[in-house]
């Protein structure tokens, strides 16, 4: 038995994406699940699972109180925080597909965009394994996608400019998104040339945005979905996923550090699908850093190692290109909600009504944070 | 499709339990988990699952590169302490029954012994349900049962009697156990109505032990455990719980603070076995405090409302007698690590390998810690 197209997304929701929310974190999951239990026209008493990122605030019984769910009878979290945003789905999914639960709800609500976290800030004696890279500067996650970056450059050859295609790609995309943080503000490939380092060779535009902001689906059986409001989207396949030797952000202690959790994660994926990379149509990346796709593209079988960043030439990322990504802005330029936006919009593009719509797409992978213990699913309607 | 029978445990391992041990955390898991491996005859190179509790100390990535794990498929965390037990049992039977992945370790690891919690510190300003209860003097979970366990004797005439059954219990059964903190150390009645106060009407004897130590067991599909080096141990049924209003320790806003997480709970198991609470001929129930005991069978379904407390009485909880219950001391005289020890127990049950052996048991519910979210699951030879 598998969770192949056992379990489906039935609703959607999620707040408005901001620098600046007055809401608690509470407060915005509340508002984002009881809209997407809303859109798919089923009561909150019917909750009976959850599933979240460790990195989430708020408090499983906190939100089932507020919302006034029945008997929770699943739920879990996935650590590694944008690595989780997939496995949310998956992990309903197998609750839902194997009669533990009936009605789960995903969701993550995050205010980075007013509450940044402060990297430098680190233990007098660190304990984990960043003890041996941060006394050398590798201290936010940007520093050390940079040392990735410069690896990936100097060994295949990529340039600032396939990283553009990426920021450009996202950016294009968010300005037909009205929800989109980038809504209404163009970005040429000059301003992302001329932008300041955030550690280079990353720059400002190769970087994701700061957001407040939630978002949530609900997940129940295929049986049930068939009911619902809105057209189901059914969790084809999916994995989570990090490869040997375990590596986190920084990768210098394995053989290669751009064997990434994707390529385990893809693994997993494809060996319980039905379809191949050629049969996906269009796909929402994990974008934290752009670096991110070209690596992804690669795990995740969509060119050989090493052709990643030749991949996003001649707007093969747009719409209308080759594999169109994060077509509602990833976070990049729609927001950065830890990835989770990428998952509502892979749902829009699946029942049709993304503002980038890619037509004829029926099917559409949704990945997680590269770099970290990371999860990946395919969507079909 | 259900999980039932469909996962078994083939492996289990702890290390020693004490006061003080000299390890971190990350050693002491990865030697439970070796030596669980090594009882089950796999290779660490096959475990691709892995499941904790979210206040587990240590990170999946780095016990997969110490002890050699292949890629990584599943990974989950479950919240609220030692409500995760059983819970990190049932993610990893859904994991491998729907080929999610094949064989997984379910662990924990604590170093409460040597590094004892300081419960009096708190926020400057708290930020969750504890700031209604923390200024009036609940601090510490003793405070918060106690209160339930006032309540339970004010209801239904529960006496400390009943709950010096409980300790006495666990303690003789403790006594035969080698493995048990309490090995060799006798407690008597008049020792337990003697003893000092932690909350009133909680008495040291209540309370569960402090210990450094940590246990894991291996789960694979039931079609491989019969190829396994032990006899399999299946996970019959099981469930998460937490029962609306959704409360955690203080139940004080619920319209009846007696209505735990083990009725949701056990609704949530009990419909999805074969088995009824007559044909459990032994159990392992968490008892971080004497209390829970009770409120347990209650939840459960062994008896009645109110009825928990008279259950104790005529030597019920001892090998021999209608239920006996945590064989191998229970958290109150074996070791306290979360409640992860009676899973263990349970396993060595179904095994026929326990030092308190159940003639005849063919099934053993196993439960988490009631009063926060939790989970329980019915094991069977």
């Amino acid at each position: 038995m598998t969770i192949k197209d056992k379990a489906a997304i039935v609703g959607i929701g999620q707040t408005a994406f901001a620098k600046r929310l007055e809401q608690s974190e509470t407060e915005l999951a509340c508002v984002a699940i009881r809209d997407a239990l809303d859109d798919a026209g089923i009561h909150p008493s019917e909750v009976d699972a959850m599933s979240a990122f460790t990195w989430e605030s708020t408090e499983e019984n906190e939100i089932a109180a507020n919302l006034g769910f029945g008997d929770v009878r699943f739920f879990s979290r996935i650590g590694y925080g944008g690595g989780a945003g997939c496995a949310t789905l998956l992990h309903l999914a197998m609750a839902v597909a194997t009669g533990q639960a009936s009605v789960g709800v995903a969701f993550r609500s995050r205010k980075r965009g007013s509450g940044a976290r402060v990297w430098a800030l680190a233990q007098e004696r660190m304990s984990d394994v960043f003890k041996y890279s941060r006394p050398y500067g590798l201290v936010r996650p940007a520093d050390e996608v940079a040392m990735l970056t410069r690896r990936y450059m100097h060994e295949y050859g990529m340039t600032r400019n396939h990283l553009a295609n990426v920021a450009l790609t996202c950016r294009k995309h968010a300005n037909n998104n009205p929800a989109a943080q980038m809504h209404g503000k163009m970005l040429t490939r000059e301003q992302y040339m001329d932008a300041r380092w955030i550690s280079e060779p990353l720059c400002l535009f190769d970087n994701c945005l700061e957001t407040d902001g939630a978002l949530a689906c609900v997940i129940v059986p295929a049986e049930r979905a068939r009911d619902c409001r809105q057209r189901p989207v059914y969790i084809h396949a999916g994995s989570q996923g990090f490869t040997a030797p375990h590596p986190t952000m920084m990768n210098h202690f394995c053989d290669n550090p751009l064997d990434g959790p994707s390529w385990a994660t893809g693994r997993g994926m494809w060996r319980n699908s039905d379809l191949k990379p050629e049969d996906i149509k269009v796909a929402q990346i994990y974008d934290a850093f752009t670096t991110l796709v070209p690596l992804s593209l690669e795990g995740y079988g969509f060119c050989k190692r090493g052709e990643g960043a030749a991949f996003t030439e001649n707007g093969a990322l747009e719409v209308g290109g080759l594999l169109p990504i994060n077509t509602a802005g990833g976070g990049l330029s729609e927001a950065y909600v830890h990835g989770f936006n990428l998952i509502n919009e892979g749902v829009r593009q699946m029942r049709g009504t993304s503002t980038n719509q890619v037509p004829g797409a029926d099917a559409c992978l949704v990945t997680s944070g590269e770099a970290v213990p990371t999860s990946a699913v395919i969507l079909r309607n």
